[in-house]
């Protein structure tokens, strides 16, 4: 089966991924050859986005397959990849399917790993579609960190469906949080933007209130790294504030991902553990080296300030 | 009289600022000996926040009579300063005093100068023990941009009244927004919150939310660059984001200010000019080269969301 993603692609007979930490400015593919060198690339964010995070623990998990490695070594491995990052629930179901696969050798893991793939693909174009339809013609657009190509093995969640609204004919505009503090608005999301040509404006995340205000956002769309029973989301920190604002502000907000994101297991949104990540990320060479910082990647906006989830076969 | 501040000084008979934008990696003092050279420190920021802007550039013009310029120049050069920046109004308060002492020769236009030096000194002290009194032991406080030293002649406006609440004895720890694009809050008030001992915490500007759910912030306090007759604010940009948010979660939000940022000419916030800077101010290197952007340097939050404003001699 051909591997072949905007971030994620197996090439002469290897396992290679996009390292995101790199983009825009350059685009350098790194061949991943073991579960090992995978959870680096997660934990580093060269590999990101809760979908695409679960792909690439299954075919990392399939390339060590492919070695001299005993059965309760690569359940070893899987366990630790499940548990590179602790948000984003895909991983976690990715790697229990994976799991479940072990016993039946070399074969059975490598497709199960293809098969997360192409669900993830097809799960990608299924949503897109679905949430293009609530997307009108002349509508601004709001979106958070990169939910598109990078952050999935497909067209991506919310950029996913701009994406597919874009190429219906909708006339849109999308205005991009640069989303501190790794800035995953501003490197992938304009970029991805860029290569679509779908017009764009990049801002920074405390200006999005002003143009809620000014009438130039008709939508809030962002993606969601696990979705709790009772319906809140965990998604990129930034996420409740918008809610907030969209809230005040009579602006729709809707929330797209992949049914893998739902976790039933966590009735509501406190129950989401929340990663907490270097503080050097947050003061970035500039604030004073003893700053204490405060630096969630995630957090939580509850079900009654989301107008809709929609995944790839419903929506609620 | 002495000038010597935390951000600007007379020393060795000339006038000098401290570039704040090399804080807080480096503390280096520029001196400026003339009108021309004061308004390029105070367009790319060297100089920042209102009062001070005010005070530099009147400071800059006595600098300037003190050489061979004729009354007429002397107007120019003052008019030029008095555009400088569009939005904070202090600046136009400050020249148009200093226009009204041409007539009186250097001398006049000297003891002006140092007036309104003075004057914001005063200012500070008396607004930060008036805002103070609404800063309860214990609170979370949390501030945007930077209002302390770096940005008046004396103890600051919001980051004065904090300052005075730490000082006669409440125990509160600060949340310091780190203020995209310029990371005022970052680089200065994690810089002077470090050198004052009080405790403190940087977080994104899109973490702020957050806190005040978690019941983590008993009190919002910013500083404002000008006030419209209705009692709509202008302040850096986020500051509406933030009142939004404010009001959803039920903390109280203050602006404290000196009455020279009141504009009685402006009936409200809309009328307020917002300026718009350099796209690169956002895409910071790391977003695409070509990635159009929308910069604007400052919000106008509306009367309706602010709890209280405090001036020198009254709140309201």
């Amino acid at each position: 089966m051909k591997i072949d993603s905007l971030s994620i692609r197996r090439q002469d007979g290897a396992l290679q991924i996009l390292d995101q930490t790199l983009l825009p400015l350059e685009e350098r593919w790194l061949t991943v050859p073991d579960a090992a060198t995978m959870i680096t690339h997660i934990q580093r964010l060269a590999v990101r986005g809760a979908p695409l995070i679960g792909v690439a623990a299954a075919l990392a998990l399939a390339e060590e397959a492919s070695g001299d490695i005993s059965r309760e070594a690569l359940r070893a491995r899987a366990n630790e990849l499940r548990a590179a990052r602790p948000t984003a629930v895909n991983l976690m179901h990715a790697m229990d399917r994976m799991i479940a696969k072990l016993d039946g050798g070399l074969a059975a893991i490598r497709a199960e790993a293809e098969a997360i793939y192409a669900e993830d693909v097809r799960l990608c174009l299924e949503m897109a579609n679905r949430a293009a339809a609530f997307i009108h013609d002349g509508d601004g657009l709001l979106t958070h960190c990169n939910t598109g190509g990078l952050a999935t093995a497909g067209v991506g969640t919310a950029l996913g469906a701009i994406r597919a609204a874009w190429m219906s004919g909708k006339k849109i505009h999308v205005f991009v949080d640069e989303t501190r503090p790794l800035l995953q608005g501003a490197r992938l999301t304009a970029w991805e933007l860029g290569k679509l040509g779908i017009p764009h404006t990049l801002i920074c995340d405390s200006m999005a209130a002003n143009l809620m205000r000014a009438g130039r956002v008709q939508h809030v769309l962002v993606g969601a790294d696990r979705i709790a029973l009772n319906g809140d989301v965990a998604n990129k920190v930034g996420t409740y504030g918008l809610a907030v604002q969209a809230k005040h502000h009579g602006v729709p907000f809707t929330v797209v991902a992949p049914s893998t994101t739902l976790d039933p297991a966590c009735l509501t949104g406190a129950e989401i553990p929340i990663e907490e990540r270097n503080p050097e990320e947050v003061r970035g060479g500039r604030a004073p080296l003893a700053t204490p910082v405060w630096n969630p990647a995630f957090d939580v906006a509850p079900r009654a300030l989301i107008t809709r989830i929609v995944l790839e076969d419903r929506e609620f």
